[in-house]
């Protein structure tokens, strides 16, 4: 059951996350191999970078599914924006499979740090670079500051969830659940953090 | 005799990668280690990244004579520079090289993929990264969006030659033939979209 | 006795390329998120970079201790942001415990290239690559062309350094002997370099 929840959970992001990156390219008027290729690396690019810096040749070069998900966001990008003509990506109904995303994303890059025997700074990183990674390589990519180096409550859900994880494994609650409960974190804080406008303090 | 064929292909590109790359770091006015930076990862940065991905140590950082031809490249440019006085990339003795380049590094990652195990997906990926992610590292180090992705008809080439790789690879094709097609295939695909001035799609 | 200085070499420079990259941070007017993950990576990623190259997992990601002085460092840069209210990155006690930590993390990535059985190139490569990663990816991750790219005398000492080791190391000197000589060098270099403003030429 919790397989097929994060299975699905997956899912929403990887389009969810394609949907976000795609608009990001739309707006900047990229062609359609530079729309293809940020809406591609938005989903997949924190997991291929988390897979990097574990040694694993990235699960998404191996898995037909992961990509096929992802175009079938950019081409629902696409759709959208010549419904809608103008970036829809802080509307409800893309926050909330977002948020969805950043939750499985990073749940899954805590599971697969736990297992390469990492630090706690290092399940914090790999969890949270998971979730993060892709919105941050396609910031780069259009010559932008990452969005969550600046504004907004995104990439603290993800350490928050990470350090949930990694307190919950060490007092001995079963893996499965731990990841249950990163997850569950990961969401609701997401979705005060966007019903609240929550912020991080500055210092100037 | 094809083996001759590529290994003289290969040094080709890396000496014109490594002079279009120099030429953006001297029309940015980078200093000399700049420029042998700009240089040397445009014609090696694929490949890198490859190799990155496909967990090898990179073979530029074991080879003596890759890195040396990037190194003479950056050379000659410098050279160029001080005669032409501007930024000749855009001429037809720039661009064929760095045709026959793109076509080479492309073959090279699409024979890496196929070795790797990887998806029909995996294959593009990698052997489209092979040729234009030097490129694409190199204007990101200059802040830019990546030219690729914003116009030309370059990495479409890529993608269309690793899509007949594993198309032919798949019919039964013996590998090194398959290798030859993908190489004829970029190249002559990347020669008609410089004549007529291809361009892909845009949504705005 | 060489063990301990290169430990100390090593906090010293940790802490340093935190608060370089903090101030980054700071200027720009990023969160408390984007200050830690700018100093944090301004002090790890040269070394990070360097392990992905030679295919092992971070040793940052399996130490606590390297970033809890990374952690470190960007506190005492938020502190001394409220002290002095602007950039002081450019001062004397900040510009000597950064020269020490080039000359710790290029020396770190000479030895390890070293074991890494690559070529002079790679040995020169990997080594400057520990010394002034962090700071490349800093920068990136501002849209901003690395400064190492454009002026100042920064990279060169690594790139002589690492030089230094290679010839050291060929001529017969023992390994820890050569490493003391890369990071003299380095460091020595670094301090002419800073006081006599050299600069690399530029070509227009």
């Amino acid at each position: 059951m919790i397989t097929e929840m994060f299975f699905i959970m997956n899912v929403i992001g990887l389009i969810a996350f394609a949907v976000v990156g795609s608009f990001k390219a739309l707006k900047e008027n990229l062609d359609l191999f530079g729309i293809t290729v940020l809406g591609v690396i938005t989903a997949l690019g924190g997991g291929i970078t988390r897979d990097l810096l574990v040694n694993r040749i990235p699960y998404a070069l191996k898995s037909f599914t992961d990509i096929s998900f992802a175009l079938a966001g950019v081409w629902f990008a696409i759709v959208l924006y010549r419904i809608f003509k103008k970036d829809i990506s802080n509307r409800f109904f893309i926050l909330i499979p977002d948020a969805i995303g950043l939750s499985a994303f990073t749940t899954t890059g805590a599971l697969i740090a736990y297992d390469a025997d990492v630090t706690f700074f290092g399940i914090v990183i790999l969890a949270t670079l998971t979730g993060i990674g892709g919105g941050v390589i396609s910031d780069i990519l259009l010559g932008k500051v990452p969005t969550v180096l600046k504004d907004d409550f995104y990439a603290s859900c993800a350490i928050i969830g990470a350090s949930a994880f990694y307190i919950s494994v060490q007092s001995g609650i079963e893996v499965n659940l731990s990841a249950f409960i990163c997850a569950a974190v990961v969401f609701m804080i997401r979705i005060l953090a966007i019903l609240y406008n929550w912020r991080l303090p500055k210092f100037s």
